[in-house]
């Protein structure tokens, strides 16, 4: 992450949560979680697991930068890892390949980036809604081709947004799983014990045993990639209409603390929903490479799957840096119904805007 | 649609499905539903709405050239086609805005065009099925990085490409909802009646009634185009595989109708997995596309509505399309367990191997 | 193309320039003139390479889409169509390779398609200098995210559009080469005439003669993309003001014909420039899509290649449309002084916006 | 940067030019020549430049993640910059608005980075014109769409890899202007010495004087990333034939320091082409993220400009890391004549395979 753009963008929480550090953390997680799957099928002993813990433990708080340095040779950093721990404990890393720790790793540190995502986009949606009961009969001009059209009321437009939420939250409920494989995906290092292995490495870790080896079925990245770009999408669409009805002529909304200008010190920018559009901006192009990504050669790709990890730290980092601009956007906001009412006629027909809202409301709270 | 390049890349029953003819189709279906469910709640009377089908019955069968250029002056095809429609019955398009009838028929034929893509999808994966349990124990060397790695069979390939199906057939199965908000999303051309029109019209048209209003909460599309997205990386993996595989110096595979060469009579080029490649790269690119476009200003987007149009158009087509070649690639293909053999040593352990293809193939048929 | 959506987006000129008709009538050529520079080398007859060439004039009439279907075999058109010349002429497609007559088509519809868009371009260029001179002093407010500044021309803001032209014009002033390799890239059925064949080749069709064999080196092809890239972004920033600046709140800009809707009688959407964004919008994915396929594999790539054609066809249409639909929004551009004033303040300083003006129009004579 | 996965990409070098302290430093540098351009036309003193080329010394060494946090509120980091210099010298930051000192800076660090690029892509180029050099006649079979074709030489095929890295050299070769504009662009707070500050300020800088303000016309940015977009698909292409050329069954070429494995002590993973081309993976999404940004709205864009940064500097770092990786990949690169011979048979037309080479080495001498 770079800490001089990173706060800009939101991306303090998220960024810690897919640091180098937790990334080193989660690999160590990992080995450790494998070693007592083995010890608790008796390919290992208990007391080996327990040093293997151990090692990971130590070895969680090294410096992520050496490990990298070590990584060049192998191009993974599971290799020095792993050499790393079996130099302390030789059963450690037993059976695995260096996919099977590092796709768990990933989607333990995926875990751990969408809950945070999550948190903020029910807290953004618990705000809409907020607003939306509020402004449920504020009347407003409805903006279509950003041309004025008939009225509708803030809580209408509100709704929508809420009802966005609620699909792409519905849309992040998904299963993460663990890796496990083996050198070329036959688990073969634990046999007879592999799907026993498999299944204990899972729950120690809190995925889900996924029943296969996914080294080279990558759905499970490709379909997080789409739920984030979807989330990113529904984010990007609140913000632009925050930035949209914050403009100087219309001014029907506005920033709880706007942000200024180096040169013009009246300026009441908008400011974090520009960033949040802005965060929200770098994700379609970093699902198309995960995308594009997730035709990886026979049983270990080379190159697609290397090429995953940066650009899925990546769309979790805007995709999550993104929610969290939006959240402090959505959470100040003010709605000026005066102001909306200039853009009124003397008389006006809501239709079905108040309904609308209900419904939106009830239905949130099933 | 290219008539050239379409069926190279399979598209061609995938084209028709979402041909201009069909789009025509379909917004006609489309009005058709809106006045017979108008004429339901009474807002129209029954004969009104029969007169409305039989315009629509007319229009369907129009030059969408003709439209095409009609649309022009206002930018969408639905303006001219009510105006069209309302001259032969002036309650055509009762209440309803643009947007409400082409982004119901951009789900009707994403529909059609899905029922395609999944049929082919169940087809591949059929095959698929019946080649893991052929060669369940056919041993092949893994290549991991593509380079020789430990032996695995290659029904255990196969069952983690039929997964991979499995999973984005899932994906796949999404609610298509229609659409009805008005001129600016608030249904006010149908009080008090909008929820039941939206109701009726939904089931007239096989669609869901999704409950809110999403002419600018792009969900339904953003999160098509994601699935699409996944199951076109799913595709082009097993495609690159058959492409690798079939190498003149591996050849453990090869396709039942290989391609020629306008240069070089002896080439047996595995065509059908090599043009499914090039269908599939086409989405990623398209994805980024619906999803930067899923974030339209206010109540009606003033470009990226329109963006979706072609991109969603083109992402059915070539992902359809890569389904289509790979269905005949794969329903043809030929494995030479002899030739896998050569790349074996003497003695080999296939670890859990051929359970990985029991569990495929019991859990498919659950 | 769809000829439903096309003219919505502008795309009717380009899309003969690219249709199928005229990509058979670029191979046609293409054979013709290959003939004709292996007659003049010796290679054939000359009499043969004019049965080839009429022969040629027959086939570039048939039905595209005969020839797609035959096309499917083999993976590309060329093959059914050399099949055809040399069943009328043997002595056809001598020494060539499918991938150096496609490579030529391509680049030959490339070069009628640039010549259209670099016509739009400059087209549009020359209005907005037109508008920057009789707008040079006339006072608007600058706007910075979205938020009133302080104050500009609206000559200042046309040059710095008038400078994005004619930076992309200059930047799609490329080298379009031929293509002659042969099967292998050897050129070895010329030999030991392959470089005069390929002189002469690319003379004839009015191409460059790029030096080497451009197989699998992609870069012509990737810089045309990035070109036309941005291109369309230039497009879509005048388009994305055009919409700003023509909102009901603004209105200091009107299209000369603005687009109604089906539902608001009243509305005056600027449509030739939402949908100049629409089309442009397609353009980021696109130029990814051809990216992502810069990289073939060996002597010919087995699907890069084959991604590239619908990828390129679609591109050279989004920013084609792009240009066409913004020339229609610049042409007819209302400029209303007396609204911009009122956003103004009593005095203001404008600064150097006048002579920024001036010297973009004395720039551009130059 | 990642420092665990930078390294493996090959970042490292390009990482400390483009990291957050060479960012801070180079907005320092664009902040201390503004002040020398303003005191060079009179705007300000003499020693008042001199002081704020002290603080801004001084300020070069702070702590870019305090910076970071205190330019949250106002969405860029300019903000918090200009407000430390001029509460050390209040005639710091005149006449600027932030986008000048960021669009700069980023043109500087883009400065510096493209000297990396370019110096490993030349080293490439170098070595690449050895290899075609030393095996401008050894003979090996072409392979198109992955089967075997007719033979050529391995000299053959690096000198296309040559001529891709000369075009993309020279696509490289971009001006890269300084930013001066003021608050709404029209240099009001340096007149009437606008010009003069401007040419004084980019020479200081060693960019180039752009002649116009591009706050809003991106074409410097979408170029940049068109030019860094081929540049990545040509060392994808490299790295992609590298890749297969060293697959167990043909291992024709191998890299000098294959990688291993943690579970398969007797891998030879051609690591380096590997991770280039996973870093040049990253490329075609990231240009399209910045095609897409290319469309800022009026004055300043309320997002698509902040939307730039991150994208900018991934990009640089994942075509710059990419050709460091390719560099050591070719730079060790082994090629064995005999292995290739097995792929022929007895006899072997080359064409003019050794001509292509000797033409390439002669062009690239020119």
């Amino acid at each position: 992450m770079s800490s001089l753009f990173g706060p800009i963008f939101g991306e303090s929480a998220i960024a810690d949560a897919t640091s180098d550090r937790a990334l080193l953390r989660a690999l160590c997680d990992a080995e450790a979680a494998l070693a007592e799957a083995c010890a608790h099928v008796g390919l290992i002993e208990s007391h080996q697991a327990a040093a293997v813990a151990k090692a990971c433990a130590e070895l969680a708080a090294m410096d992520p930068a050496e490990l990298g340095l070590e990584a060049v040779a192998g191009g993974n950093p599971v290799i020095p890892l792993a050499r790393r721990l079996q130099s302390a404990v030789p059963q450690a890393h037993f059976g695995a390949t260096s996919q099977d720790i590092l796709d768990t790793a990933l989607m333990l540190i995926s875990r751990d980036a969408l809950a945070l995502v999550v948190t903020d986009l029910r807290a953004i949606e618990t705000a809409v809604a907020s607003l939306a009961d509020a402004h449920r009969s504020t009347p407003m001009i409805g903006r279509t081709l950003l041309q004025q059209a008939i009225p509708t009321t803030f809580g209408a437009l509100a709704a929508i947004w809420g009802m966005s939420f609620v699909r792409v939250i519905e849309g992040l409920s998904l299963e993460l799983p663990a890796q496990v494989g083996g050198a070329a995906g036959t688990m073969a290092g634990w046999h007879p014990h592999g799907f026993e292995v498999r299944a204990r490495y899972a729950e120690n870790l809190g995925l889900v045993d996924p029943g296969y080896v996914w080294h080279t079925d990558r759905t499970p990245v490709t379909q997080l990639a789409g739920a984030l770009g979807s989330a990113a999408a529904a984010i990007a669409k609140v913000a632009t209409d925050i930035v949209l009805l914050s403009q100087s002529e219309i001014a029907e909304v506005s920033e709880q603390a706007p942000g200024g200008s180096s040169a013009m010190p009246h300026k009441q920018n908008p400011i974090a929903a520009i960033t949040a559009r802005a965060s929200a901006a770098q994700a379609p192009g970093l699902v198309a490479t995960l995308l594009a990504a997730g035709s990886p050669e026979l049983q270990r790709g080379a190159g697609p799957w290397h090429a995953e990890w940066p650009a899925l730290v990546s769309l979790l980092r805007a995709t999550g840096g993104a929610a969290n601009r939006l959240r402090t956007s959505i959470e100040g906001l003010r709605v000026d119904p005066a102001r909306m009412a200039r853009a009124l006629g003397p008389g006006f027909d809501l239709g079905h805007a108040v309904e609308t809202v209900d419904r939106y409301l009830s239905r949130r709270t099933q």
